[in-house]
């Protein structure tokens, strides 16, 4: 376990560069990849906190005046009196900090635009509202254990997940336009399988119906890309591996380092990639 | 504009059939499609709204129950007395809600729950948090105008648009994970891209970019699929033209026709859908 792990969310590129096991074919080789950055950023109004967005660094200005017209805050650049990255003089801590003050008549509403939004941020379902570091994300759930007991997960049942998966899609081969997710055995068989136009609902709907069930699964594979929230999830669902077709952001895998999740993505024909966990699969 | 555009969000189908206007080569047909069906759900405790979740209705019980154990409301299944659909007459209603009553002590803490989840109703981003209807999404935003003077947009200006994005998707390439969404002119030339994790703060990055230097775009491109929420910011903002590389949601399609927004998808080399709007595209 590399001894950054908890290290603060400073980076203010687009990419970051993320520890990997590259499986393909028969070879395993230890490698470096570059993995979108994600993290978040907390949107200021008069110096309180309105809101935090999970965003790749960059443009955070225009992504802070976007959000603000989005949300109908604002209704032209002319209401912005100023906006910058917070002057703290720690960057770290600045870098995620956008300050925004507002003139005229939308000025005269921001106290009570912030009375409104006090209860999203303190009760956002991201999780990270106003954190930075992931020491911070962990709270009072624990990792979850290796549990040798359970065995390690061979290398072939994960390969074989994409077409089991694909194989249960009925709704997206009509409309191309939903996410999958399925919770697996050990052994590979899919045990609930549900789509959805959201990821998470999706991801949720296979937890709910094992939860139902009294039962619970030991891989959730998504046929989509995987941020932090899907570790987020699969983590207090207590579902150990987490496999994806597409790309993990670089808070999911510094999220699935610290959660004791195993995480595998670009899982595809050929090759696979493990960026956390290695233990739990049967790599030799 | 069909009649039905403002019905109530009755399907309980994963899928829903949109009229679609299919541009192949040179040829032009009237079809019709079938998208992801995106519709809300109501999550109830205790008869309190608790959150209000945009998902592709099927499996609506365990996504309560997966979503509830996510966002730590309950432990196991055994928190849980009851989980139903809402017994309202009105079925067209009632499937839009699932009602979960709570035993022991999570019960205990439904009142508190509820109290810090309220503002978080009021004021979700999502814009339609207990609304059932297209009409009442529409709030006080008029639909965009047609603005003849504007001019059509040639359908070889959208066909392009795909290449032009990608040749400035300078991340994507590297992490296969991020969106891309910009903004352009009638022409199709690009005034502002953006690439992000999170397919929203793409769109605000290009609409906070323009917004700042005081200008706008005519078509917003988005390198996914759409769901509503990016009609929502199209018409806020008001960029009159979205495409799509992919498929759009249902509640896209209601919306886009509800706002007087032109909504493309399945923007890929020989071919394109027209799902509303098509009277801003120089068709003929």
């Amino acid at each position: 376990m590399p001894d950054d792990r908890h290290a603060p969310l400073d980076s203010l590129t687009p990419t970051r560069r993320v520890d990997v096991t590259r499986v393909s074919g028969q070879s395993i080789t230890r490698t470096t990849d570059v993995a979108a950055a994600e993290e978040p950023l907390d949107v200021r109004l008069h110096g309180k906190s309105f809101a935090v967005i999970m965003r790749t660094p960059g443009d955070d200005k225009a992504l802070a005046a976007g959000f603000l017209l989005s949300e109908r805050i604002i209704r032209s650049f002319d209401d912005v009196g100023a906006i910058e990255h917070c002057k703290h003089p720690d960057q770290t801590k600045a870098h995620h900090v956008v300050d925004v003050y507002l003139v005229g008549g939308a000025a005269s509403r921001v106290p009570a635009m912030l009375e409104q939004r006090r209860q999203v941020i303190a009760n956002s379902s991201c999780g990270v509202c106003g954190r930075s570091t992931i020491d911070e994300l962990l709270g009072d759930l624990e990792p979850l254990p290796l549990d040798p007991d359970a065995g390690e997960v061979s290398l072939d049942v994960i390969r074989a997940l994409p077409d089991r998966l694909r194989a249960r899609q009925s709704t997206f081969d009509q409309t191309g336009g939903l996410h999958a997710a399925a919770l697996c055995s050990s052994d590979g068989d899919i045990l609930a399988v549900a789509e959805d136009v959201g990821r998470h609902n999706a991801v949720d709907k296979v937890v709910g119906r094992l939860l139902m069930a009294g039962s619970s699964g030991r891989i959730l594979i998504v046929s989509g890309r995987v941020s932090f929230e899907i570790i987020q999830k699969a983590w207090i669902a207590g579902v150990p591996i987490v496999a994806a077709i597409s790309a993990p952001t670089s808070l999911a895998v510094d999220l699935a380092h610290a959660a004791g999740v195993t995480l595998v993505g670009f899982l595809r024909p050929g090759g696979l990639n493990i960026y956390a966990g290695a233990e739990r699969l049967a790599t030799v």
